[in-house]
């Protein structure tokens, strides 16, 4: 491999799929970037066999090939070269490869690329694409709901359920739930699919589709599901097992109905989760007569927020974990929400107010007075 | 005490002082900042003990009185505050401090404010001011030699030799030394004097004096030093015991002298410290034929970056801790620099072309081919 190159194109390329570098992966090749070049492109890839990240970039290719290039060490390096072409070059006889820049130059000692696990495209038993502003909207509506524990590995992805022109996105960690749904334009034939797919590729996938325009077109398989936006390109694993029938928790009546002003409730949620306990910061909501108050209490101190709601029903007591509480009104996206309760031991559920695109579900937490 | 006061103000007050809140003293009272509102003015103070801040702002003072609340609460609370004046209010009878907003309300558990240390200010043995930027400079140019083994207290400190008209600055760890000279434009009779002030109060004083325009106000005595910028003071404990004679080891000749970019030999520095050794890592300079060579190796791989230079006098091979040598062309502040050796076991020393106000010293590492 013989490549010339450029700083900026490079290192933006790095830090893409540097984010698929295994930094815990006993395999020590998993450590490295593969780097390979032809046809005037050079294609850089990460892998922690979970999840993969391909990109390309224009170079000029002198002589193509490929190598495998320690991540954290040819980031940083091409992140500080002065800003001018330079030169990547790979000996097959020493493994080294050796980068060259005005009259200095910089030598690694790097993998085999034939070693390096191949990138899998999935067979696309189902295509489509979804514009990457959706995307990333949708990942950050639910992402927060997903869980962390390793033992129980749905609740660690978030369901995608592909039904012909729609699809319904879920995530819960048991404490809550985050739902939406979302509109396919082109209509896909005979293709219900679910897919559960990892957080962390989520994550990733706002993250690469935060920077682009256009669409992102999604190729699934039975295992595995492809993600490609611009010259990037993300694959994952997806997550075995049975998702929860989350229909069925979602209360279909309510007995109170709350409307208040989103950001009125998140600054008071805010600052009493201030003044709530540590370990379990729970704020209380008490609404009757068109006033909610939302207070909570520790060891330090109380907060007593007062709020001008529109109040439906009986009056409301209940109590919610109040860091879930405003994970969810950061991300409902609209002026107003309405919170719908049955009961003080039974989940509150929140919407938009204006859209029925969206809910989240909330577990309440038990008053001790 | 009974204060009406406004966000912005007291939030920006807040951080400054908090600063010297102290987070592992065993008293629990240190963990708080001391309120006192008189005259239209509302002080607040926080100390660890070694070092203290004060800053006053303005407020409506409905009734004077003082309380000390718990640091990181009342910051928190006051930065989430909605943007409008609020109350604030102390309970003699409940050792409670009320926040009252909008409708809402916070309250807090505080500590007494006469159980709280009181803020010494040294009676002033010698007087005198120097600009705010002067002092951000001459801490930024010597703060990084400051070692930090708290069993060799004095070299945790910097030395400030205070002769008639002018300050000489000391910092070393014994591996390096940072050194800087600058004129008063007060003479002062009578009054030479060696104050050792803690690195980390210095970090706090450039910190506060950055935000400043104007004059910094020194008042030393002998234990302690106080510094005044507008509504803000530090005082701060001196470091006892007796700095070494640092000018013996500065060496007053050289056998070779080498002329290089700052710029340029940073850069090479910074990126052969990626290649060098993580415990140790060390660079490698190679001068002669005013070309210099600079190298670093580790099992990762290696960097060879040629510098035009100026060389006067034998060739030169020497190394030197990379960090080290990054620090002090981070903050020497001349386009050029002269380096002079007097062989490859003896200290380099680093001058800036064309001041003779500052210079760094830095010992070599032991080449190992």
């Amino acid at each position: 491999m013989k490549i010339i190159s450029d700083r900026e194109n490079l290192f933006n390329a790095l830090q893409v799929v540097q984010r698929a570098v295994s930094v815990k992966n006993p395999l020590p090749i998993l450590s490295g970037i593969k780097f390979e070049a032809e046809d005037d492109r050079l294609f850089l890839t990460a892998t922690d066999l979970e999840m993969g990240i391909r990109c390309s970039i224009t170079a000029e290719v002198l002589q193509p090939g490929a190598a495998v290039l320690p991540a954290r060490y040819i980031t940083e390096l091409i992140r500080k070269l002065p800003d001018q072409p330079f030169l990547i070059e790979s000996d097959q006889d020493t493994g080294h490869v050796t980068i060259r820049y005005a009259s200095s130059e910089a030598s690694m000692n790097c993998f085999q690329a034939d070693e390096y696990p191949e990138f899998p495209v999935p067979e696309g038993k189902i295509e489509f694409t979804v514009p990457a502003d959706t995307v990333r909207e949708v990942i950050r509506q639910v992402i927060f709901a997903v869980g962390s524990d390793e033992n129980r590995p749905v609740f660690t992805g978030v369901l995608f359920e592909v039904r012909e022109g729609q699809v319904q996105v879920v995530a819960t960690d048991t404490h809550r739930l985050a739902w939406r749904k979302f509109d396919l334009e082109e209509r896909i034939s005979g293709a219900d699919i679910n897919l559960i797919i990892p957080g962390r590729s989520l994550n990733e996938l706002a993250r690469i589709a935060g920077g682009q325009d256009g669409r992102v077109k999604v190729t699934a398989a039975e295992s595995q599901v492809l993600f490609t936006v611009g010259e990037t390109s993300l694959i994952t694993r997806l997550i075995g097992g049975n998702f929860p029938n989350y229909r069925q928790v979602i209360p279909q009546e309510f007995v109170s109905r709350i409307r208040a002003k989103t950001k009125d409730l998140a600054e008071a949620t805010e600052r009493a989760s201030l003044l709530s306990k540590d370990g379990a910061p729970a704020v209380r909501l008490d609404a009757g007569g068109n006033v909610m108050v939302v207070t909570a209490n520790s060891e330090v101190g109380r907060v007593r927020e007062e709020l001008a709601v529109q109040q439906e029903g009986e009056p409301v007591q209940i109590a919610f974990n109040a860091r879930y509480l405003s994970d969810v009104l950061k991300v409902v996206g609209s002026e107003e929400i309405d919170i719908e309760f049955t009961g003080p031991l039974s989940p509150g559920v929140i919407r938009p107010v204006g859209s029925t695109d969206y809910l989240s579900l909330l577990l309440p937490v038990r008053l001790r007075d």
